[in-house]
């Protein structure tokens, strides 16, 4: 199965060219559409929603992880194996808070090279082949990868006590895990914000935060939108 | 093969979260978004929506239908058999449309509960691999389930004479089969509209209303968009 | 492998619904979404685009090509066999920048139908089982198709010189091949841009435009959104 992790949308073409890159390689792989809002251009936010989502993947699985701004510059593209799961992606942080959080972490600069490779669509032309390499079985040294040590990034944060995604409903997600928080109140934005179990444990249209079912901080309304409170929005502060 | 009708988006990550669940089960089975946009919160509205739509689904195929604002709450996870096809999800009458209008139905309270289970988020974590050992094969009480007597919600009506979908394109859905408008104008938020049976039907630029082609009452506008008329939003009341 | 380039969004229900049509003649074969979001009721913009993205579709895919605002009236349902890739739609233009540009063109009318084929989702009811026998490997003949000659739109220029696509990230697609385009300079919807490789080339909140991934023109502004630029919309003129 490969796992696609991206800023891409969901409409197209984007995410299509990519899986079709994937399917020249691996005709009928599983390939699933995990997040394609991912925070756009911003891949210190996007690694802690992935860091929160990758405990549901299935060992084994290739993730495609692809919040790429700097496509065409300096910035490597690499191969991280954290706990048995396999990242694709670009070196931009995207994988630090997985890394940080793994038992076990091998780390590879991808050196193979495709006959055409654009400058803005690694996605699609360097990272796709590589994930559908790895998927079929195919060993890293086969794969194009030479070892390197894990790209790191020390100054970021264990977690992020931003909001990092606006979800569907108008929930926002944080980059903090619940369990990091101790006491009941947290400010979001402005908000002071008390904890729930859950939405029904609190009055229609109140908001509030609770941990999410990815173990993250979330702030919502019952019955509501929380990107509709003023304060709420993408890159509020949360303040324990 | 297990479809997916849900109000989770297809940015992401709900209905990528739900397929990976399923997955862990069965690999390698189809898995078919159908409607990621359905009424938010209003499993009423929805209920409609997916009845319309379940006519096209393949004998045998599980239909995972998760429209569920009271998650975590008291209502049970059921599963229904109407007519050869499996309907799993929450009881809270996404599912009595079917059940009135089906020729055999069964169905089961599902008992088994997962290892970790979410106070939100049961659509992965209870109802995807429900879904998947059904699709998979296994038999009712192999899969965890308890016979129960079909839930049902008498006080519905059989049709919902109100705007339940607004779709891509602009167009008004109804919850209202054709079939049952016998004569051609109707009023819908206000608007008075006549009957076509297509869009070249009418002249450019002209609101109507036509069976659409899942067979419910839609408003539409050739070459413009219906939810631009004035009165023509979710909820607005039809009448014949 | 199907490939599906359409109108209908990726939200639903439109795309599930051709998903299970196809899936209930071939129910294992790979179903890609390329683009859900092609220019709406406009087959010609929509033309240069499926043109530019058809390079990368591996030979031998079935493309089910769906922006069909004529649908229910005069206009025939084809297949074409362009360099080894099928083509299945209506007959509105949509394959003549593929037909002129092929070394190796043949058609066929759609003479079958379905015993249920509703006036407006000739995606589902027609062109999905149509797309569905060829890739499951049914000849021509067999599927209910008639030769025919090549359906041409003579008219039509080989680039199409205005905006036709505006993608996620607000970039503008043009339907203007770069290698057409000789100078550095080009005028779009008003804007003066000159040509870079890629972002990091330009200043940041600079306005370019560029070679992209399909080999289009297109207009980018790096780490912000060509589509705030006044000017910058669907239709928007592109003078060399």
């Amino acid at each position: 199965m490969i796992v696609m992790f991206t800023d891409f949308g969901a409409d197209g073409p984007y995410l299509g060219q990519v899986e079709m890159a994937i399917r020249r390689t691996t005709p009928s792989l599983a390939v699933v559409n995990l997040v394609a809002d991912a925070p756009r251009f911003d891949p210190r936010a996007a690694a802690y929603l992935l860091a929160a989502l990758v405990a549901e993947v299935p060992a084994g699985t290739v993730i495609l992880g692809v919040v790429d701004p700097g496509v065409g510059g300096s910035r490597r593209p690499v191969v991280v194996r954290v706990d048995g799961r396999w990242l694709v992606g670009p070196d931009n942080g995207l994988f630090e808070p997985l890394i940080r959080r793994a038992a076990a972490v091998e780390a590879w600069e991808i050196v193979w090279r495709p006959a055409r490779l654009s400058s803005t669509f690694h996605g699609r032309d360097l990272f796709a082949p590589v994930a559908a390499r790895l998927a079929g079985g195919m060993a890293p040294d086969q794969a194009g990868l030479r070892p390197v040590p894990p790209p790191r990034w020390p100054d970021w944060p264990d977690d992020l006590a931003s909001v990092i995604y606006m979800d569907h409903y108008g929930n926002a997600w944080t980059g903090l895990r619940a369990a990091a928080v101790a006491g009941d109140w947290i400010d979001v934005g402005g908000c002071r914000l008390k904890r729930a179990m859950t939405f029904g444990d609190v009055a229609a249209g109140a908001a509030f935060w609770y941990e999410n079912s990815s173990g993250l901080v979330e702030v919502a309304v019952n019955g509501g939108r929380a990107d509709c409170l003023p304060g709420i929005e993408l890159g509020a502060f949360v303040t324990i």
